[in-house]
């Protein structure tokens, strides 16, 4: 999740899936300099993750125009990779509050060059949200489903489609949802067969673990 | 929930639900000594709840015949309170490896001259299974939910019924679901609102939370 | 408890109890949208919950005006729902620290057109300020209690009431007591019959609860 | 806890209380070795706890002639410490399944030479038991409090008696109850001024505690 | 995860994969009467997971001759679906005493009709053990990773390998390993982009997992 | 621990220690209300806890003037109880870094009137710092020791003293001593016997158990 | 930690070590198989750890002849290394009950040659027990501390001595203790510097640290 | 780990490390009274650790000059203790987030006048940055791995060394890795025999456990 100033380069060449940068953390200077060498035209698609809007925007103006960046999933980019031929992943989510989850692995996928669409506000507390998207949703190659609170969602998605799952619990909430250990435990005991989990708001994993089964069609 | 020799014989006047002898931990002498006073045509209708089999199987034949014993749920009673003519409770769970706590639900209803019907198999992983049962759950006055693993049925319950409900999170499961500490977080942090939760596999407490409701109709 | 864009406007048709704002996390131009459209006279009566007051201070005056809002309970709401004729709710809190959550309970049952009362500073500790209320409180035809710490006085409610209980953990204190865990597992562990739960701070969930009884009354 | 070959015979005169042979997990040799040198008449008063029955009953007849033993506390001794001219404790418990602890607390009293008197069935469900017994209790030294699941008994006393008050937590119960953790957690954020608790199911631990009170009298 | 008397005929259809039984906790009766029904030649292949040798070897003769029984994984089949063309699955684990869960993987894969060959001892205490093994395990089209204790294996496969990766964290070990926890911890914490995680134990899972994959080439 | 608008100004009567204010938490304009009702010479010694200098330097400086406040300890008092003749408790910390806790149990103390003596560093990484006072604390009637980190201090005391001992784990610490968790446990673990244990940080509560004890003499 | 069919042979060469097997959990026809092939003068010194006393009393007698086996440690090995000519190690326990580790971690040291002795006894509760060791404990090169509960003895221990530290938290205990995570807790927190921890009854663990020091010499 | 006014100078005799100032929660005064005590040229060389930046640049300025100050490890010394003739201690790292903690022990080194070398960006996902440098680490004395997340680091290298290793998890990550629990379970766990671990965070703790070994050369 770390990717210091030794750069795994080969990463791509490996794994399909070239070094990130997890920015939370990291001493300020030391991510200027980052930003200053993988901006737009770099021949360096770098992603930047978990970079807050005031961190980014003490970064000089010069080097802010070289990215794309996304407030709400605090994600930059300045190239990305070229887009991929085939392959589709939809990122279905539970409520709004989910949303700079759901906008992280969207964002990665776009980074990835991969196709993607968002289906918010699907949580299972009206069941008839979800009724109504999921056929467009069974289209997609691999799903992504961003719950918090009982992430109830992840079962019920389980029952009802055939595609790769990748269940992303959120740390919304409060009481026992605190921190999101309660969407994890959910989701890990989920009733329905196949599902598979990632960390607590790890959007960026699940886009990852997407491309994964993207990579290979 | 441990009933001792000093009886409180004044809990039904002040709350409506006579007292109640939990049996787990007790010692066989003081099982049978408490067996022996409350038996069929005794007068005094008394619930023995995590009652084992094999514990009940060693009382004296003579006492035995005095009880209803239910094997499931580990009850036993020899006198029921008189049926009340209206309230009517509804037990749903997901799944048949919840049964023990449906039916202990169910049978302190029963104990409690209380109606109810159990609808098992409601599980959200195949959602048609609660779906062409809905209506008629409906028809009742308070919902008693019993789940394990990710509980995700309370809250699809929650947004399908006005009723009142008492969730039961069970201790069915393995790894992170071990215990139940998975299914009372989820039911606890359920997303649809105003679902009541018991302990775990207190199949018990929710037909009282029920009959405190109905007690009022 | 997360109600974003695309509103459930046929809760109130399903379970009668209409979809509410959930404003913890949200960003602050959503909530201002959300409330621009339900202020009062807008014939959608909506209930703004984890509204703090320096977000809604934030909000133009216009706007606010709308609202009748509360600070210590962090709620606000435009229109209620009609009064309800029937079914009386007692909210009973352990301390004054207890009280913003009381207060939450208190007004999403003035929300819902429900009738209530407040009983505050009935800890065990001096039992004599509950047994003094005790008759009163047993008038009304469902009791919330509200406690934190070691939540006591949920217990000794139980084993004095006929009537349906909901208890509300708080997340009042320190040590052992921080985040309201023990004050959660005490009240789970209740030695009285019949007690059902809600989240920890869950002031609007245990409302939703009440109002599902005096709604079948 | 652990007494092992190297006795600390000097313990009495630094602390006031001898050394103990706590048995669970001692190999049944190393017992017998133990129980040979200090039954009755040996001069040596030392208490065994956490003694099994199924484990006493092996030992030679010629050794366990020489001991008291009482299987429900799993407690042995030979001789006793002199009686004690000052000082009385009561042992005040919630339930019958809380039994074991509150009678190994009232064993190590006996042994240690300290007048005392049980109180059961005090369980806070049915206030009235503790209220008819209350005036006597409060003619004792030092109270041990002995209670599982919620523990509130422990509150209800702490604001009811200006007497020293040692919590024992009893590991009685299930679900979120197992092993005693909500007990113990509920007598730490007791609402009740100045009550110390002992580890979960430690009945020895508090009569040493109450000891250390009444040796200073 | 409980699949009772109510089947759900119908997931094959809605999702790839049929309903399964699994055994533990189901009365001894009702497991009898469900491996009568689906046996070799039914023409219904269904999965039994989690049957334990003592009990299989309780069921008459008549019925153990219609199955295929595994003991280190605890699964039973009579018939399986029909073989995939297309897609192959590897299980990597770390240790011997993984065996139990990269088993269940396999044998629900064997069911499934989906190719596999499963990779034995990797643990990453002896790197060069995976590194000879890993260009062939390459050549797969989904991963299963079975570790416990730290799990690192899974961080080092992550990093050498493109392809889809389900991490299963096994519940071997003692102390804070105890139970699965750490593994599952580590596991959820990989370094490694895009690693998806089941429950602990859970290898029936990660099959269902690989072959939502390999169904969708 | 909470004390709200409703005072038990009886509960010096019943159990011989005084009402107090928790003021963590409540409302400032609640706070200068309490505080401006029992200052100096109001007749009503009151014991603020918790009570953040911030907090009370906004209060207006007439009521400021009426209180004995003490930074470190976050207490204030106006009048104090009449000194005891007898009974004098010793306060013994580990390091300068639980001063905080050892203070608000050292000015409760001084509150009710009960003479002390504050012993700090004391912590057994340097045993010489214990020895050289253990004499002197042994002549006090009562011990409040105050220990974070793994609070070794605790078990120390306990096997050189015969006087009671009250323990409080503080929060002081980072890593899995964060928040005084492991303090707790390995006091409540303790192998000296009859150490009495509060809640983490609990300072108060120390000095109202000493104080229980020092009444009795 | 878990040594399979796949040897590691080159473990000795690498790291100064050789495989283990660690017996829980393996069957035991995989167990007799590895205890055939590596008696005495087999010419592979191999050590196997928790290995049951039942279990290899089972194994063919021919094979336990080639074997020096331990009961209470659990251990057999058939050959053992060379011994060593410099590096000794002192392994401290705090009572009886935690002599199944010490043992483990004294039987590891005579497998691999390296001249050791026990200290057992020693807890903090007597403080003397250890003050009389503590120089000859003192002249050996590493040391290895063992101890359930509080595990003060390791703090203590770390204050009076110089050499490297390997501590080692035993399951003993009961309640808050259960396990060992009190003791872990309090060793990982310990206020002497430089102390280093094993996992939970690691005994093996905490030789093969000293032997890495050892083998430094 | 704090150490007040009463000084422990007699513990660098005692065990050859001296007394630290443990920074995090004293007073500013305290500090700045310490600071003006120790400075260069003093003869009595302290190391504060944990002294955060913006509390060191308020001490006056003629007190900083004394001190040699280290913003990333927050640390600072006066003088040093002598260089050691032999011994060098290597510090491995996982990521340049773990550059605090790799930092603190780093100077922790520097001040005991033990020479070190660190290496960073050593984490397993791409293993070429470790093989590249081990054959230069191991010919270190005694090795300190630094590590978050699933700190997958710490058993690789435990199978590539055979030198004395310290284990520090770090607090780095989110969700389940938050505060570094997952990494501390998963290095207890370590599947590489003889590791040994410190407090999360603890670079302090390692380097003077690594001390101890290099002391005794």
């Amino acid at each position: 999740m770390d990717h210091g100033i030794l750069f795994d380069h080969s990463r791509t060449a490996r794994i399909g899936l070239p070094e990130t940068v997890f920015c939370e953390g990291k001493p300020f200077a030391a991510l200027v300099e980052l930003l200053s060498r993988f901006g737009n035209g770099s021949g360096h698609p770098i992603l930047f993750t978990r970079l807050a809007p005031e961190v980014f925007a003490q970064a000089p103006e010069a080097i802010r125009t070289g990215y794309d960046y996304h407030p709400l999933s605090r994600t930059a980019f300045g190239d990305t990779l070229p887009p991929k031929a085939t392959g589709r992943v939809a990122v279905v989510s539970a409520g709004t509050a989910d949303s700079f989850v759901a906008w992280e692995a969207a964002r990665t996928l776009a980074y990835l060059g991969i196709e993607y669409k968002i289906f918010e506000d699907c949580g299972v507390a009206g069941l008839w949200r979800l009724a109504e998207r999921l056929e467009e949703i069974n289209t997609f190659d691999a799903l992504i489903v961003v719950a918090g609170l009982d992430a109830a969602l992840t079962s019920v998605m389980g029952g009802l489609t055939p595609k790769p799952i990748f269940g992303v619990p959120t740390s919304v909430g409060y009481g026992v949802a605190h921190g999101g250990k309660a969407a994890l435990a959910s989701m890990l005991s989920s009733c329905a067969p196949g599902v598979a989990i990632m960390n607590i708001d790890n959007g960026y994993g699940a886009a990852c673990a997407a491309a994964r089964v993207v990579n290979g069609l």
